[in-house]
């Protein structure tokens, strides 16, 4: 008897011993399939949304070559993917991305995500509506990710969003092989600009889908160009005569929180001038600064704000006395609401900030542009 | 006359020279006085506000030897500082900081200053206000920085909150040589406990006071106790026991986002028993899961979150129907508000989805606990 049932373990054991190595060489072959099922597909064979101005390096906002006198503080900043997106249409259960940024380490006060990483909207009951983030790898420049899965397989159109303060060097999306994949339509229409500080290019959304300009275009259809470039609006004449040299149809200056209240005085009238002369039908809308919340502790820092937007107030006054017409200035009172949570820093506003931000100027961005409000 | 001209340019040099010589000598002087002028005291001569119960760790939310049975995944939650905070009164202009941190680098999904650095609030206008921000250093465990600066030299009440995910390993408070330091005076009442999942621990809030029971204690005056544990809070035993044993008034269990609807049905029951056997007359307030927002597009992360939220009202209904009393129930259906831009990736609330789920929970909780709305 106990060697029959010696004999019969010893059966179950060896069945037992394939069956787990068979189940494990499927697991590995169609993990190994899996991974092999992915096509990528370049941006250059999608469609490229928010460029203000062709450049030589496909996700620079600005061919700094081209525009060789701008300041260097300011090259740095629009080489960086801030407002670009990729649209795309597919009918894969899964979208993957492969890409590359100059840098490795995000600000303290931005998630990785929104400052290397990617953000993925698809259009959903006719809006665009989140799907997936891309977590770039800690400390190295290029990653590879699923950004969603389990989909189902019905044809879907997609707008991915780069990195807000990483320059991107390289971009591929990936789709599960045998999926459609083509360029999307161009989501938006017309053509305004938003020149502006680190908050204009985004800081601090956590992701880059949330930037201001980036929601604002989802919300009214208007394809709002972001050129943010932190801590370095500050109008000087180069970066002014390259804006003014752009086709759009109209112009957001959220210039003041890099320009002092001395600054704001010298270069506000020469910048909104020159841009009439270039455009003599373009709305232009002046936006106060965020009011800095550090501000309310930090004596000096809130006086400063104070003039910085007391300043912008006057000089708008004084071209609209002088006859400039559609000009239009937006006060920053209500941008944070009012119960000083709306700020990762006292400066930058959080998604919060941002909200009550796009609350205040929505309407009045609607109603000068002609849009109807989403 | 070249002579005499380059005597004079000679003489100028010199002088010149020797002044910046001097203005330098001065300028490093000064600075050295500057930095000796700091006076750093440590935690344990101020106020901690936020401890659950009392650890051999300072910074610890629970003393992982006296628990000993509870999961090594809980064991690593509990021992970062999400929820911690110093209370302290000074008049000095400025605050510092000096701390450590036993790990150096954030998630992707938060930024590293809510993940490992300080966020201070300053009581204005009899309400706690957002002050400034300690951002760490990058790939350093210590960082020595200004919180604020240039501020009167009034008193002021002042709470400092710790790192969310990170281990604090030590934490002095810095203000100007000369003036007033002492510990704070406890600013919350009540002891509420709240065990729950990263999103209670605070991802992704983008600092430390955003966290949705930091900012619950705020408004409400209510010490809301964080009991977040990132991805570990699935109502084991030792766990629930461990909880039932706090010496607390209330208890809101957010605990449904980690437990699969299985785990919910299992164990969801002795959960809310065990706590009120020990506390026969506490209210029990057991909140849905927030609703992911990748299960929009994931069929089955959508599937998934339906079926836990399912399960935990079935679970609650039932004990109503045995008759356990003061027992609530909040359901998550508007947490996020409708517009999908509440979350960083598709779980955890940004500062705007946390400001959603507080606009929601905050009046049923004071309602429940009989606090006025602040």
């Amino acid at each position: 008897m106990n060697r029959k049932n010696d004999n019969i373990r010893y059966i179950k054991y060896t069945l037992t011993f394939f069956g787990v190595g068979i189940v494990m060489s499927l697991f590995t072959f169609c993990m190994a399939q899996q991974r092999a099922k992915i096509a990528h597909t370049p941006v250059v064979d999608l469609t490229l949304v928010g460029k203000i101005t062709p450049t030589e390096k496909l996700f620079h906002r600005v061919d700094t070559n081209v525009f060789d006198d701008i300041p260097d503080a300011v090259k740095k900043r629009v080489v960086q993917s801030g407002g670009l997106a990729v649209a795309f249409k597919t009918n894969s259960p899964a979208i993957y991305a492969k890409w590359c940024t100059a840098n490795t380490i995000a600000s303290a006060t931005m998630t990785a995500v929104a400052y290397r990483g990617l953000d993925l909207y698809i259009k959903r009951n006719g809006r665009w509506q989140y799907a997936g983030i891309a977590r770039p790898r800690d400390g190295q420049e290029c990653a590879t990710t699923t950004i969603v899965r389990g989909m189902d397989n019905a044809e879907k159109e997609c707008l991915l969003y780069l990195p807000l303060y990483d320059e991107t060097t390289r971009l591929e999306v990936g789709v599960d092989e045998g999926s459609t994949m083509e360029a999307g339509a161009y989501p938006f229409q017309k053509r305004v600009l938003i020149y502006g500080s680190s908050i204009a290019q985004g800081a601090s959304a956590s992701r880059s889908g949330l930037a201001y300009p980036a929601r604002l275009a989802r919300e009214t259809g208007v394809d709002f160009l972001n050129l943010g470039m932190g801590g370095s609006a500050k109008m000087e004449k180069p970066v002014v005569d390259m804006i003014a040299s752009f086709d759009v149809d109209a112009f957001v200056l959220d210039c003041v929180p890099n320009s002092s209240p001395t600054i704001v005085s010298q270069r506000a009238a020469y910048m909104v001038e020159t841009i009439r002369k270039k455009h003599p039908n373009a709305p232009i809308i002046v936006m106060q600064s965020v009011i800095r919340e550090r501000g309310y502790f930090n004596l000096a820092s809130g006086e400063r704000v104070k003039h910085q937007n007391e300043n912008i107030k006057k000089e708008v006054d004084k071209l609209l006395q002088k006859g400039v017409t559609n000009l239009h200035f937006i006060s920053a009172d209500d941008f944070l609401g009012h119960d000083h949570e709306g700020t990762v820093d006292g400066t930058h506003p959080n998604d919060l900030g941002f909200d009550r931000m796009i609350q205040v100027i929505k309407p009045k961005l609607t109603e000068i542009l002609g849009v109807a409000l989403n």
